[in-house]
């Protein structure tokens, strides 16, 4: 059998105009704001007139920790939206959109793989609908109004080294990471030191995510912090009067963008908040529309479950008013050998020792979902390379936690390869089982927060955190900020934060290296580790290869 | 009478669904790429399709001198392209995108005034259909790829002090215009200054706008000088590999926007270079198109004729092969009379003397433009304080010089009011007395060509340029440049370098301060005079009262 590729197969894909797909989910063709035949928004006006309608059943797809052998988490995501449609549910997908730069420095990221992918897969990994673009802008008009003001008297006073407020852009450029600024003379201002992080990790685009209207998005973007004064106190956005011009540029960015998948169920992709300093998982309106839209909504989060569920669940659900009704959690029999010890070369070997190890993995990510009170069932995401005696060695193990898993085909066969995970999902969600609650309250004070989740979630023996970084807690939480929620930044390597710690690592501690106030987007950013803002390009970063054919087609993008 | 104000106008507009302004000049529903139901790209298959077809006539409207009292170029191209549907000709109108950047800094611009208005104004003074983003994203990709090369081992030996590829957003952000990057140590790079231009004055929208298709697009963007060695040998983009995922990006944007005015006459809204260190035309590819769809097209050249139209005539007419049937010269009587020397706030008392006086810059543009071999027709665009004695000044004055002076009453009356101006214009294009030539030979030496214009539009006695200029000019010929146009950058308020110089000054010379080569773009940039590629934001910028009001509508922006 020859094997197609990704981009061969969706542009074989025969696309419905978005009308239709719109249609589908009884949303009229004047509410939607075409971008080209096969993306659209949806207008504000529909969105507010759904308002009271019922929510449909929402399932969170998430897996266990990523490894090198890749887990499909984004093509299993596809895979249930397809394989819902086939057993008779309207279904509809929300997933994130992808970032410009880092498709020219590796190769782009499909959304979804073989016969489960979202598709125009090239616009998605271009300028889309142009709501990075907006963000993007958004965060340079704030960016140039903090400097104009200090060019101008500073009448807010702030003090020059503690803008806090970086720049964006949406491309790989390390050269940009640390600069001096305003260089040249009078005519360009006061020199200080800034620099630049790339668009997805910028505040916006959080708030972007997390905001239920442009009333909310605006309230929030003025909340922002931009720079501090002498005197320690904040300077806000909203004291720069840069937030009513920054939701008038985010205005059309609101409004989520609706495609398709290969066998055309309609598909929310809108946008990407970065998985470590924000919250990772696709905006509250999307989300909260497509539940007014169909009875299923299939989702997912960034990483692991550890990191991305947990977020999903004590950050997006928390502040949206959100109850996912089943979660699905995605592994592969490879990545199970992996965290059992295989290396990635001898994957190909059967190893059925090995999967049994590694189902550790796996166990703490079932045992720690149930803890928001949510049914799990496990997708095994087929490989062809797989033994039947390691299925079912997955398969006997989950049963021993108390789940089910059921093995899925939709790389290779779409919506069809899916149809007994889609019943298994049908059947939990309709139990009524779920009894979602967050793992911890709002009033609960900050630190605790990071302990109740590195001891829950992590089962790590203690967080580790010098004085100053517990003093800084203790002033957000004296300024009012003690309710928001933690937003954990570690590596999604490992339940701890070591990256080579695989399967289920006891015993560890969790080094707080720094905190960081998300004021607009509402929560603490809590930093275990190195974190990396604004990526860099390879030696040979792949936009060397990415040109258009000559029938017009781009090659070397996938 | 109370006025309406240009944004009440647009909102009351009755748009037609841009399919069907398509249909007005044969593009089929299928061939739109839609942006929202009032804005789409015109697909590159169409336009491939049409490239057999006969041109219609070209109509270039340039302006006198521009005064602070207004002059209303873009205005009267609205509205002539109105009055000639008004008269049964089947009419296009071809104007350049605005910048976003500049509107948070003061008010944005409409596209026309009054009843002479493209719409719709508000997405095209933010985000449009993205081309300036998809500029911006195309150009920090170079930038990135430069330092990441340098990074990697610098194998092509740049002289990272000889880096002459800046970097650019679409936000006036002074704090930009002169920056040191790569701080921070090994992993960042090696430190260099940099800087940033606004986005309109980067090559690469130049070349957007004089690319015939997306071959050429790509050809010219790897012919970009992105750096220097040593010894001084250049460094171009394809050097860098990054022409090919640069036209990825730029394969949108090169699809000329189609819009529509407020009688509904379609407009094609794309490019937007500088008008100083670029040409200052909308794109070759929507001209050229155009004229294969309409049988008048009628576009703009920004600042005056002294640079706008000779660059329309010596560069874009040069260089796409273009030759315009008529020029319509845009005055008022408030601008005839600020070059005769009345003050701003005395405009509104008649001064026959003053309009007399002023003529002679109307009548220098008149007689530079015959040099082209195309005949020119005045539009006087009425305001309500004109005088009748005024008038007759101009129209006796134009009549002197072998021209004809027509009232055009468009900002009241929108086509309605251009209907004499249609029929003159017709008349005049009709006639074949066009006879259009460049002003210089390609093979003229660039120093010479520099002097022709100096000499025979700016009517100065001598063009000064120390050694230096004169030597690079020489190497450049040398290295095949030669043949190139020039692209004069000078103050757009005088004939002379002098911005305070109005009318018809003589005497003067022309001190060039910096020559650079713009060898993608295709044309040698004379920096005569001071010239800002990154604009600031005023002590009070517009962006503090830009908002959403309750009914979603934007306010502020105008």
């Amino acid at each position: 059998m020859s094997l197609k590729t990704d981009i061969e197969i969706a542009r074989e894909a025969t696309k419905k105009p978005i009308q239709e797909i719109g249609a589908k989910l009884g949303i009229p063709a004047a509410e939607l704001l075409p971008y080209g035949h096969d993306k659209a928004k949806v207008s504000q006006s529909f969105i507010d007139s759904v308002q009271d309608r019922k929510n449909g059943k929402l399932i969170l797809v998430t897996a266990i920790n990523p490894t090198p052998a890749g887990e499909g988490k984004t093509t299993t995501t596809v895979g249930l939206g397809d394989g819902l449609t086939r057993i008779g549910q309207k279904a509809c997908i929300c997933i994130r959109e992808a970032s410009l730069g880092p498709n020219f420095g590796m190769k782009g990221g499909a959304a979804g793989g073989g016969y489960a992918q979202i598709v125009p897969m090239e616009d998605m990994n271009l300028h889309f609908t142009g709501d990075f673009h907006a963000i993007t802008s958004a965060h340079s008009l704030l960016a140039a109004m903090i400097d104009n003001h200090i060019y101008w008297g500073n009448e807010l006073e702030i003090d020059t080294r503690r803008v806090v407020w970086r720049r964006v852009v949406d491309m790989n450029d390390r050269a940009l990471r640390q600069i001096t600024c305003s260089l040249g003379g009078v005519s360009n201002g006061f020199p200080r030191e800034g620099g630049f992080d790339i668009t997805v990790a910028s505040e916006v685009m959080a708030i972007l995510c997390l905001a239920t209207d442009l009333a909310d998005l605006q309230r929030r973007l003025g909340d922002m912090i931009v720079a501090y004064r002498r005197d320690r106190t904040p300077v806000y956005c909203r004291d720069i009067k840069a937030d009513g011009a920054m939701t008038v540029l985010l205005k059309d960015a609101m409004q989520p963008n609706l495609v398709q998948t290969l066998e055309n169920t309609p598909a929310f992709v809108h946008g990407g908040p970065f998985a470590n300093i924000a919250h990772g998982c696709n905006s509250v309106i999307a989300t909260s529309t497509a539940l007014k839209l169909a009875d299923y909504v299939v989702t997912e989060a960034g990483f692991g479950a550890d990191l991305g569920a947990e977020k999903f669940m004590n950050i997006k659900c928390r502040k949206a008013g959100l109850a996912p009704d089943a979660v699905v959690l995605v592994a592969t029999v490879r990545a199970v050998k992996m965290n059992g010890g295989v290396a990635k070369d001898a994957l190909g070997t059967e190893n059925v020792a090995a999967v049994q190890k590694g189902c550790a993995n796996l166990g703490r990510h079932i045992a720690n979902l149930k803890q928001f009170g949510v049914p799990v069932v496990v997708a095994i995401n087929h490989f062809v390379s797989d033994t039947e005696a390691e299925i079912a060695a997955v398969k006997s193990f989950v049963k021993g936690e108390g789940a089910d898993a059921v093995l899925c085909e939709h790389w290779a066969k779409g919506g069809a390869g899916t149809e007994d995970l889609a019943r298994k999902v049908v059947e939990i969600a309709e139990s009524g089982m779920a009894q979602f609650a967050p793992l911890y309250r709002d009033d609960m004070p900050l630190f605790d927060k990071i302990e109740r989740i590195a001891k829950r979630i992590y089962r790590a023996d203690e967080v580790l955190a010098n004085k100053s970084i517990r003093d800084q807690l203790h002033q957000w939480e004296q300024q009012g900020y003690g309710n928001l929620p933690v937003c954990m930044a570690k590596t999604q390597y490992s339940f701890s934060t070591d990256p080579n710690l695989r399967g289920a690592p006891t015993g560890h501690s969790v080094p707080v290296r720094e905190v960081r106030l998300s004021a607009g987007a509402g929560f603490v950013v809590v930093i275990c580790g190195e974190i990396m803002t604004m990526p860099g390009l390879p030696r040979v970063p792949s936009a060397e290869s990415i040109r258009l054919n000559a029938e017009g087609q781009i090659e070397g993008l996938f």
